[in-house]
């Protein structure tokens, strides 16, 4: 039975070819493999390869990729000749799989580089209205117990581009990549402001990180006490330079500028404090020419990583289409996939259980029958709040707004086969 | 009020100073920071560091750890000359926190080192008992519906030198450390041998991999169809050569040793096959000569991290002591600490939701008054079974038994806060 044949049981949960995951599987009717008679496999074989005639390289000590997947790398843009080392790198989202970004990979937003910080020498200074002013060695630090929790964290400006007036030919990764996932572990803010203790009056907590920025960042104390941590490990091993090592203040949920990297300060004050980056940036200009500041918690969103934009689809028939969502507002509850640019909605499976505040993987099966297709996830989470339109998020803002774009993604299929970002 | 005014009034969960985790933290009695008065803050504080004064290198495309850390790596023993790549690195378990293992730092064992494969070379055949024989190039992996899920990986001769006569002044890496945790992604098995068709009267699946030993492990076929995939990515990346690159059979909780690298055959069968390393190795030699074969799950387990063999504990007061469990056998219910040897044991609390066959961190807070202290940790898992002894464990094979140990590790703290591996 062919592709073509195979369709016309199929069990079709959405318009334009999706289908009913279950279904799909307990027909087992992918099928992408070669077929060979028994008798030929010898022939089908590859002769032996090279590398199962001689023995390899022994057991390392830090191990690194293949050297065939060397173009898996996040998209570092180049160096800003008047600001040296500003600038970001995005996680390449449509190379990898599952939910947790490696290490070598989550994404970067620097404001003056990655400061070279031997953690003998860091200090963490709680001060301003508390009853004891503190100052912690990172030493210091690992003797508090710890807790570890994965969660999402995505800049502000991820996704900016789309909001522009052109649907640029850009793949996910480029659009959307300023968004990873990872298991972070450290030192409830709770447990060290208890220590110092809070003020009567005291109602916001400002941080500031070593860099040669002086990064800094201001959120209400009711946040510091609930889900606030002082992050010192990732994904099992010491946070990276680039994710603020030896520490870092991390807010689940929000714009990732708060969570402050490479943190030497934390003030304790009866108000927000107005540093740079809470004005100059991270703020959404509305059409009236004011602009909403302190707009903390990430929309709910999702994104098709495959297909995605610059990919190209080899054949008709069978394809999974996968991709992330995420909610700054607690866990995702459904993702629906829509094959015909919002006609039609099937829902898609989701891969582990979600969990509040990280990247949750999304599965549909998708019969591709050659003609065009545009392609879209729509993610509520469950708090029951709805991923919006793009139309929606734009007609909340100025058109110079790029912060906070949570709208829907859609990507085009030509009959080609050839992946475009469009708006739709 | 000093630790040891405190510890009159600690809610104490077990004898020789573990604390109840919910009353420490209300208390907010960890205190290992310098208070200093708000005026002096500035003496106080530090110089204005180095890094803080100029732009550091900006965004990357493949990170790295910081160079502080550069301590932390696995335990790779020389190479043996007459079986080059023949060996094991070990995961530094008591240098990391949380459950995620980072790719760069899982365990290795390679039985005739890692191949430097080509993914565009390399080919999977299904063969043998089957309608018809399949062969699948990566790329045609890649094309079907992929699932992620979170699992341990546990070499069969972990913790092996734990069942030999004298307790060696060992760390927990070096005794344990044949044991990481990732979140893998790939193929269903069960939807490729669906596709080829299972002939009537398979019960066994053989796998061999590619590297030069041509290893080969064969499973039941009804594991096979439970939960076993091919691996294609581990924690978001394609998975490492080291791991397999760029396919694994990863079979969920049992011995590591079966989970076949670099797999480029699979052969459905009427009965087990006996490679080579089901019967050289991974057998359980009994005390009346015979051996135990095809033992495959791995047994439930836990260990504390730290405080751990060959660690300092460098003042009295309190320590979080932490750790890992996991089981073969399903998700981790419970995991008990003593700091008495074993007479008495309370409850610690666990990281995050246990999931099936995947490790989970524990912690609890102990009071360590300086004295003699004798650390054990003990797990349940959702099967209802409790981790043995050491003496049950060797009281079950000869002594010349390496495979298979789960026996309740203990670590001895002296007086003057040394910790040392000791059989109690």
């Amino acid at each position: 039975m062919n592709n073509k044949q195979k369709t016309e049981v199929l069990d079709m949960a959405a318009g334009n070819g999706l289908i009913n995951r279950r279904h799909m599987l307990s027909l087992g009717m992918t099928s992408f493999a070669t077929v060979v008679a028994s008798e030929s496999l010898v022939a089908q074989s590859p002769s032996i390869p090279v590398w199962s005639k001689s023995p390899g390289p022994g057991a390392s000590e830090y191990g690194a990729p293949s050297r065939f997947t060397g173009d898996i790398k996040r998209l570092a843009y180049p160096a800003n000749p008047i600001a040296p080392g500003t600038g970001a790198s995005r996680t390449p989202l449509h190379l990898l799989q599952g939910t947790i970004t490696p290490n070598s990979l989550h994404f970067e937003r620097h404001h003056s580089g990655v400061p070279d910080i031997d953690p003998a020498e860091h200090r963490l200074i709680i001060h301003g209205m508390v009853r004891q002013p503190l100052v912690f060695s990172y030493e210091d630090l690992l003797a508090y117990p710890q807790t570890s929790r994965t969660y999402f964290l995505e800049c502000s400006g991820n996704s900016g581009e789309s909001t522009g007036a052109n649907a640029g030919d850009r793949s996910a990764a480029a659009l959307h990549g300023l968004v990873s996932c990872a298991q972070w572990t450290g030192v409830m803010l709770s447990t060290l402001l208890d220590e110092a203790g809070i003020a009567s009056g005291a109602t916001w907590v400002a941080a500031t990180g070593a860099d040669a920025a002086s990064l800094g960042r201001s959120i209400p104390l009711n946040k510091a006490l609930n889900d606030v941590f002082i992050a010192l490990y990732q994904n099992g091993e010491p946070i990276r330079p680039e994710q603020g090592y030896p520490m870092r203040m991390f807010v689940p949920g929000w714009e990732g500028n708060v969570s402050v990297k490479w943190l030497t300060q934390i003030k304790l004050t009866d108000g927000p404090t107005n540093f740079k980056d809470a004005t100059s940036r991270y703020t959404e200009l509305l059409a009236d020419g004011k602009a909403l500041q302190f707009t903390f918690p990430m929309g709910v969103k999702s994104l098709i990583t495959s297909p995605s934009g610059q990919m190209s689809l080899q054949r008709q028939g069978l394809h999974e289409v996968t991709g992330l969502a995420w909610s700054g507002h607690g866990a995702i509850r459904r993702v629906e996939v829509s094959a015909d640019g919002g006609a039609t909605w099937a829902d898609a499976h989701l891969d582990e259980n979600p969990t509040d505040l990280a990247l949750v993987r999304f599965r549909i099966p998708w019969q591709w029958d050659g003609g065009p297709a545009v392609l879209q996830s729509r993610a509520t989470d469950t708090a029951g709040i709805v991923q919006p339109t793009r139309e929606a998020v734009l007609a909340l803002y100025s058109p110079a707004n790029r912060y906070h774009f949570n709208g829907i993604q859609s990507w085009a299929v030509s009959t080609q086969g050839e992946v475009l970002n469009v708006y739709a």
